[in-house]
């Protein structure tokens, strides 16, 4: 595959998976208007695609995951961000369905963004690279889709922005989804997310080392911007109550506090550390375009601002899920969804999960997520004549 | 007034107001073990100090506040922060009682704090100023009231970090208080906020412009970072209804997003305003000590862990007030200080308002909380034997 060529960052050179390049004969008509191509897009499967080709489950990523779902991470080590859920015998079986998850487009695990080359300038994109929606996630995903020889997903699902990418997926091909399953997610952005989103996007730009965006072909990574960028957002992710319990008031290996500005509190040493790792694996400006995308997701606008009409006549099943403890993504988001599914006479179930994890739940081990989805799985495989 | 000649801040050189050089026979032994003094405190008051010195109020004021309660601030050119509370007629009657607000230690508004100089060195003392508490704030400004001749405080009152003043000079001047009002405030700073704090230090610290503390001597000022840290904290004061009914998705000046990164939402360009203003009146440092100071907070933990032991035998009349969109403070909090101050049997009210406006309600136009202020003042005065 050329390319893997056309890649320039060195951390990404040789990332394991697949990688195709689309785009080639007809190119993708972005939002904003450009028509962008050829460009590649890295992914992972697991699991088998059936004769019918009808198992195929997709899985979106929230803003800062990527493909590596079920397996040891190339960059951090870490088992994949939802090993939890994919994998022979787990509520996305690997043994019955065919697992695909594609690293975002304006990602930076192989897929087009800011960090890949643009072949007009034979330097990193940067900011040149198009601003990009959930939309443009979405029908990149339907080339993948198409190229992959699918002609109907049995299932698209993920939480957060994967949660966005379903919905969108759900309004945008209905023929091609039979099931629909958003997880913490919203079917716009709100006010506050906005906020926090903004605030990340500035810290990252305030970094000297961001250098306008042209970081990388200057040699520097605006690393302490990115950072601050992560930990604003951490706090978000989880609860009060969960940052309560896991650690409360407790300092860090001391007795007494150092009248210092250290990192006297656990909390505070935990914070650094979640920064300082997130640089190691995450670009600069591929957080800016992504955080943008989900800022501009607004699926009701995209129908005159009445989002039953997204769904009119579709025939997907829906399940939506929720977390008590959700502060960024909270339950009433999701009710509103389904208030428009019901208004456009959807197929809808919804669970609201009791818990103190916060945003992050969908990722952690809550074991009445897994059965919520093994069973509407199940439900939706006997409908949809899916064999075991 | 000698003190005035150690300022070296060319902004705060010609403050208005008050300003006293305290600790010159007796030094403030702080908590971190420093002895420290001479110092100045800078202050504002208003109304009248009667014959019986019976009618003072110490407003206490939150992080980034100062003495400038009711007056056009200096540097802004704004009201003053609670003017809405204090003057004639209105809550704090400043007809009838004696209004006192100090800046606080480790400010920047003419009070000893990171920007003075050190005597020392003859620099700007940066990060060689000692890390202060809360309860050296008090200490501070029990040296004040007993310069202006005052036994006993009719009342000590303040929103979030004022609260937290107020509640540790009821729990270590109880003889010196007849009365305290903590508002949005908390025995101890949360794990969450603690979080918040720190994701402000480290954006101020990860500004090549804070030179290591060192700024002022260098001639720059790391105004990006605070800017982030006050964008970052500015969400926190607000709720979600409040941004949502302020701005909502609304475009700022345009018609259509603009595919970019520029302010595109009305509340990105909110918040960009609140960051760019707030590094023309505050300094990096004090934000440090201040939030420290805050983190530090716990006044359970100076009392073997037990909140109630603070007021053992108290005879402070207390009235707590929290809001019930308030997130960062939430009414869970008031309500713990209200069963300590149960178990302890003192004398308290206890009113949780009914708003979406958030942490900042208590600074904003709060019909309800000036009914409840003017009313708990009225009956401890007559308690007090105040004359009218």
């Amino acid at each position: 595959m050329t390319a893997v060529l056309r890649m320039p960052a060195p951390a990404r050179a040789n990332l394991p998976g697949h990688r195709v390049v689309l785009g080639t004969e007809h190119e993708l008509r972005l939002d904003c208007g450009i028509e962008f191509g050829p460009f590649a897009l890295a992914y992972q499967t697991y699991g088998t695609l059936n004769a019918q080709r009808s198992n195929a489950v997709l899985v979106c990523h929230a803003l800062t995951g990527d493909q590596f779902v079920a397996e040891e991470h190339p960059v951090t080590g870490k088992p994949g961000w939802w090993s939890t859920m994919v994998g022979p015998g787990r509520p996305l079986d690997t043994e019955r369905y065919y697992i695909i998850c594609a690293n975002v487009l304006g990602g930076c695990m192989g897929t087009a963004g800011p960090m890949e080359t643009n072949p007009a300038t034979g330097k990193p994109y940067g900011l040149d690279f198009p601003v990009i929606t959930v939309a443009d996630m979405v029908r990149s995903q339907k080339m993948l889709i198409d190229h992959l020889g699918i002609e109907r997903l049995f299932c698209v699902t993920g939480g957060s922005m994967g949660g966005m990418q379903a919905l969108q997926w759900a309004a945008m091909y209905p023929e091609h989804v039979f099931a629909a399953v958003p997880i913490a997610s919203a079917a716009r952005h709100s006010a506050q997310n906005i906020a926090f989103h903004e605030v990340g996007r500035q810290a990252i730009v305030a970094d000297p080392d961001w250098c306008g965006g042209d970081y990388l072909s200057q040699g520097k990574r605006p690393q302490r911007g990115l950072a601050v960028a992560r930990m604003a957002a951490h706090i978000t992710y989880l609860s009060e109550a969960a940052l309560h319990r896991k650690f409360g008031r407790s300092l860090q290996d001391r007795q007494k506090v150092t009248y210092g500005f250290d990192a006297d509190f656990q909390v505070e040493s935990y914070l650094r550390y979640q920064g300082s790792t997130f640089v190691d694996r995450f670009d600069a400006n591929s957080y800016l375009y992504i955080t943008r995308a989900m800022d501009y997701f607004d699926l009701a606008a995209e129908h005159g601002g009445v989002l039953s009409r997204a769904f009119t006549g579709t025939k997907v099943r829906f399940c939506l899920v929720s977390f008590t403890s959700d502060w960024l993504f909270p339950t009433r988001e999701s009710r509103e969804i389904v208030h428009a599914l019901n208004a456009a006479m959807a197929n809808v179930s919804f669970v609201e999960i009791e818990t103190d994890k916060g945003h992050d739940a969908f990722l952690l081990d809550e074991p009445e997520l897994d059965k919520v989805l093994k069973g509407f799985l199940a439900g939706c495989a006997e409908h949809a004549g899916l064999d075991r």
